[in-house]
């Protein structure tokens, strides 16, 4: 088994970083992560006033794959997910969904135990640990590990837990792959810009699909695939995310437009990622009954 | 048993119609309903391009419920709902999420039978019957019956099945209620404008909660509650739903903003309910084990 130590954190995805690690597909790999405040607060002490925003939502890595290659598609396997024992959650004023509002900044740190958030005295929410970065590096440039994009990234997705399976399509030699920014627990929107932030550990495996790949990464659950877009707005990652299932089922099927489309009102569950990042994310979620994981590759 | 026939079909909620029927509070209703089209589309040779669209997404009523009077919440009781043996589906051009693109008008018959869609000779879907258009009157004017707002309206929520509760603002004497436009599956988004459009029937009861109501109308399943908003843009959506969620948190728990709004990053998830109406709608939902109803009142 491969380890990466906390300290190979990097906080953009691109194709000019320099390794952490090469590893074999098939091979375990223990990522060792910081939380998204790159252990810049670690109790309620500590305001996000003085957060060095250059330093958040970092991922460990890059990894360089053997044998990914432009064109792939890189099969990331999750196999576990583990917290520390203390989780934060901020506000920032003019950040979350409702940043229009006028409130103060806030730092609330909650002890996380027996795989349970104890939020407030009285209140203990279930934990269940999912990654909120996770990606390969882009085609070009650098993307700061705070955003989202074809390439993955910040895309915080409650489904991202130990036993998914996610597809990024590869745009450089060995993928460059990193994760981090591992969350306790985490709703369908991140409402207020964080959710229970720690840091942790994150075992995985690679493997890959050559000379096709999906247009947008491809989240994996037990029983469905889910196109992962993301927009300016939640209107443009929905429109993107259906887009594309809509395009699943005429490969699948080869169905007409018009059929497909049709089929995506009984058959295409569109759900919100989050809300609160640099770009909106979006889900398209097919049951695996309708759809093979080939009609999203090409 | 009270009986309200397919003939008293309404195009607009409005405080304006005249009572259908009167009804007591847990008195048992039976709606018998039009599909989507008032049954101007019966079989494929039928386009949608020569449909009137000021009948469309009708609902039967309106009634009228004894003793439910402006400021209070009408509860609706959904006990069952049955649908006919065909559904229509249909692909309208510059309509749907994907409505940007080049696409022929088309009219898609398929069999319902024994608890399935028979969508293509290969492909059956799961029968899980939701009410579109569900609401009361509003507070002034006439709103068609394909629109949303407040007073629910055509919300297309795929949760809105037998066994299911909906809590609405009552905004005129009697609260004036009308539902229809069954689907007999729904996906969230409902992506192409129409589902499978299907005629009815849909069981129900009244109760009335006196002198509080909810800003939105709620949602209530086995286990969580939902807030129902809408607006222009799938983003004004979700931040409305988000807000009224918050607020609902602050009550519950005598919380700060702050503190409610680092819960709902924990707690809320955003779910699209559709995105090809004539406004957008999102809910907000919560489980049970952390937020009451009376929390939703105001």
């Amino acid at each position: 088994m491969k380890i990466v130590p906390r300290s190979k954190v990097i906080y953009s995805f691109s194709s000019k970083h320099k390794p952490a690690a090469y590893v074999k597909t098939e091979e375990q790999v223990l990522l060792k992560t910081e939380d998204a405040f790159g252990g810049q607060i670690t109790d309620e002490k500590h305001s996000i006033t003085a957060l060095d925003w250059s330093k958040v939502d970092g991922a460990t890595g890059p990894i360089f794959v053997e044998n990914a290659l432009p064109g792939d598609t890189l099969v990331v396997e999750l196999l576990d997910i583990k917290v520390e024992g203390k989780g934060i959650i901020v506000t920032v004023p003019s950040h979350g969904i409702l940043g229009e509002k006028r409130f103060r900044p806030t730092t609330h740190a909650v002890p996380i135990s027996n795989g349970g958030i104890q939020f407030d005295r009285k209140v203990r929410v279930k934990a269940k640990p999912m990654i909120g970065t996770i990606g390969v590096a882009p085609k070009t440039g650098a993307v700061p590990s705070g955003s989202l994009g074809r390439h993955g990234g910040n895309m915080d997705v409650k489904d991202m837990t130990a036993g998914a399976k996610l597809y990024l399509p590869v745009f450089t030699e060995g993928a460059l792959f990193a994760a981090g920014d591992i969350h306790a627990v985490q709703a369908d929107g991140e409402l207020c810009v964080s959710s229970v932030e720690v840091a942790g550990e994150i075992l995985l495996k690679f493997h890959v699909i050559k000379n096709r790949a999906p247009k947008w990464p491809i989240l994996e659950k037990s029983d469905s695939y889910s196109v992962l877009a993301c927009g300016d707005t939640l209107d443009e990652a929905a429109e993107l995310a259906a887009e594309s299932a809509v395009k699943a089922f005429m490969r699948q099927y080869n169905w007409s437009f018009e059929k497909a489309y049709m089929f995506g009102s009984l058959a295409v569950n569109l759900e919100i990622s989050q809300v609160v990042d640099p770009k909106k994310g979006v889900r398209a979620t097919v049951q695996k009954d309708f759809v093979a994981l080939d009609s999203f590759l090409s």
